[in-house]
């Protein structure tokens, strides 16, 4: 006895066996029809990039322990991407003449993290990306949010179990900038921070305000941005709000986004929140996460946002865009806690599959003719080829939840018929080869 | 300016802007309708793989030369997968007494070579795979034939353009050990010069045989093997044929397949072919491969066959299987050379979408209840945000060959009335909100 290889997979990763391959198709394709319905194209790049184009923005270091990493070649590391955007970047830069705007573009990449496996976070994960590129309007990042909403409601959720908390980079700018008076080059400590709040419990946080920052008028302002669920009420905790503020950007990009959401109706999945700043440094303008509000279980599900300069490690030219990426998994995970799984994907459907039993293995030529006539008609068939009882095969038949099956023995192939049997009436009629799709076709209608 | 990084994908990757990759999903998606008649269910499996588990049936430094490697940790050597065969034994192994047999599983994984880029073979390649296992009669390897030419047949191939060249190594095994007297041993080295006949010249090929054996018999035998089409006229060449050779399992199966293509209708679609053996290792019983059989370009498509042992890297368990890998570039190059890429895929078909052309900002919250109601009833509709003139909007939604536009100004929205055009007629007029979905039906019906 030769010793033998483990079966499991390699730490971090998973095995789709069909059932559970069949939920995550389902959510590919519920996916892909909103994208549809929206006009977005597909695009697929290449899983392996050179990692300098993900390590421009933090350090190749940090990119190299956290990611899968190929050397074939000295002086060229190869990354497993880790996310799609750099790569969608390349793309546009690489053919943006020739590439009608705006751009709407989603794409199903597998990603690739070296990070501590745990409960929704797999070091290999499907997730779906969706932008609008070379579209500045407001309204592109409307779309945007109402794809969102769209998947999640197409899925079956509702406004009770997801919100979709938003805000506005530009707006907590000017918040910091022209009413805290925090210097511009502190921002990106601000930032940190607001994410932080949901990550860190109240001691920690406290803590780390307070060695981030001791003017006294800041840090509560501060504590107010990571709290405020109302633009008005948090402008009217503020004094001496300078004119500047209400004429910036920010504030009424903001603002036009909360009556669009409004208008538009949907304004029952959103609410705004100043303490939404998304982790990741190429946000610039709206930002929003999508949460499971659920009592027991508020986490989030997926985010995105407007980033400026898209294009900036590949080319001069100025690209702005909006977008999101939602990881299948989590996406799963939240819609299992409100049982919105259909139950129906547990087991294959057979339920307009022929299922066709042969006597005797002489005949099993006759029965490979009538399956590919039935295949040829657009039927699914199923064909047992242990050629056991009639009564063994049948079982199985019913097994599968099957609703029709065949039964072919000598007297069939001699006369060219078929033994036709509705297997939830029991009843069985003998027909003749040429009628068969006929027959079928009463039967499932 | 700060230096920027190339725009072009790492070398041997590809790209796959919409265009391109539409074609690519038509492809996966007509095998996936293959799969669905024939109820072959779908699995994944992770990227990702222990190196070992490739390495076992060759050796680590060929595996690891020819493929993409990443190391995390000392010892531990994870390749991106150049096959789906050993990821498919070991989920096989891990749950093989809860799975159902025969087991009919298909997948479309991406597999990584770090081999020469050249026309149509890349260093990242998709290849859908199909495996009936636990299924020992030869009515599944006719099953995966089947399979194959119903592949090919939906995409439109004839018998002219390909053929199947089917062989049996259990027949070959038979030939060379019972007639032509060859030492088992020795039967890997006949395999590997059989298999280098269609890829060397004549003249490197004669020198080959010459090198690996000296008996005249024998290389006169391997000869005839190189060659024969026709199984009746390759066993008349041989003289003394021991009866042995007329019961052993090879020749018997491989007339029972030719019996049972011919009887089910797919002998034209099939050539026999003793020349045919596949270079893997793995392959015991049937073997086939698909050919281009145009004069000019004549080559493989792709093939398959049947292996015993499947499971024995990791299970005691004895599993026999019949299967293929299709890689997607070939076949696609393979449907291009004959033209059988549909037209209509060379551009997004914006015929069943709505254009909803607005003619103020102030009124586009209105436009986007219109989208959202078009959405709900399962219809895409596209919104320009630019406000441009009326004729730009149309001309646009003209150039990408809309069939119904939408036209919303402030009439429109203060009397929640739609000005619906027909872009054919150039017909407008106005309707009610309410109305929408009835005179969409009724234009696209």
């Amino acid at each position: 006895m030769s010793e033998k290889f483990p079966t499991r997979p390699i730490r971090g990763m998973n095995d789709l066996y069909p059932r559970k391959l069949r939920i995550v198709n389902y959510l590919i394709e519920t996916i892909k029809k909103v994208a549809d319905l929206y006009c977005y194209e597909e695009f697929e790049s290449p899983l392996l990039e050179p990692i300098e184009i993900f390590a421009a923005k933090s350090s190749e270091e940090l990119v190299n322990e956290q990611s899968f990493v190929v050397e074939k070649k000295k002086n060229e590391r190869l990354i497993l991407r880790p996310e799609l955007t750099p790569s969608l970047a390349r793309m546009v830069a690489k053919k943006s003449q020739a590439l009608k705007k705006p751009i709407r573009w989603f794409s199903v990449p597998t990603c690739y993290r070296y990070e501590r496996p745990q409960r929704g976070r797999s070091r290999e994960f499907k997730q779906p990306n969706f932008d609008i590129l070379a579209e500045n309007s407001i309204y592109a990042d409307l779309e945007i949010i109402n794809i969102a909403i769209d998947i999640l409601t197409t899925l079956g959720a509702n406004e009770d179990q997801f919100q979709i908390f938003f805000n506005n980079r530009r707006f907590i700018d000017s918040v910091c900038e022209l009413i805290l008076g925090i210097d511009k080059k502190k921002m990106p400590l601000v930032y940190k921070i607001l994410d932080k709040f949901q990550k860190m419990d109240s001691n920690e946080f406290d803590k780390y305000v307070l060695d981030s920052f001791d003017d006294e008028f800041i840090i509560q302002g501060i504590y107010k941005l990571t709290e405020a669920n109302d633009i008005e009420e948090l402008m009217s905790s503020f004094e001496n709000i300078p004119p500047e503020f209400f004429e910036a950007k920010g504030f009424n990009e903001l603002k036009q986004l909360e009556l669009l959401l409004d208008e538009s109706g949907l304004s029952k999945y959103c609410t705004f929140s100043s303490g939404i700043v998304r982790g990741l440094d190429y946000y610039t303008g709206t930002v929003f996460e999508v949460f499971d509000t659920g009592e027991e279980n508020r986490r989030s599900i997926f985010g995105g946002g407007r980033y400026d300069n898209l294009l900036d490690l590949f080319s001069e030219e100025k690209l702005s865009g909006v977008g999101f990426g939602m990881g299948i998994l989590t996406l799963r995970l939240f819609l299992q806690t409100y049982d919105l799984i259909p139950d129906n994907l547990k087991e294959k459907d057979y339920s307009k599959t022929i299922y066709i039993a042969t006597l005797k293995e002489e005949v099993a030529p006759y029965t490979v003719q009538i399956a590919n006539k039935i295949r040829n008609d657009g039927y699914a068939c199923i064909i047992d080829y242990r050629f056991e009882s009639i009564g063994n095969q049948l079982s199985k038949a019913n097994e599968l939840g099957v609703k029709i099956s065949l039964i072919i023995g000598p007297n069939e192939m001699n006369e060219r018929s078929i033994t036709i049997k509705n297997m939830k009436t029991e009843k069985q009629k003998s027909i003749k080869f040429e009628n068969l799709n006929k027959e079928i076709t009463a039967l499932f209608s």
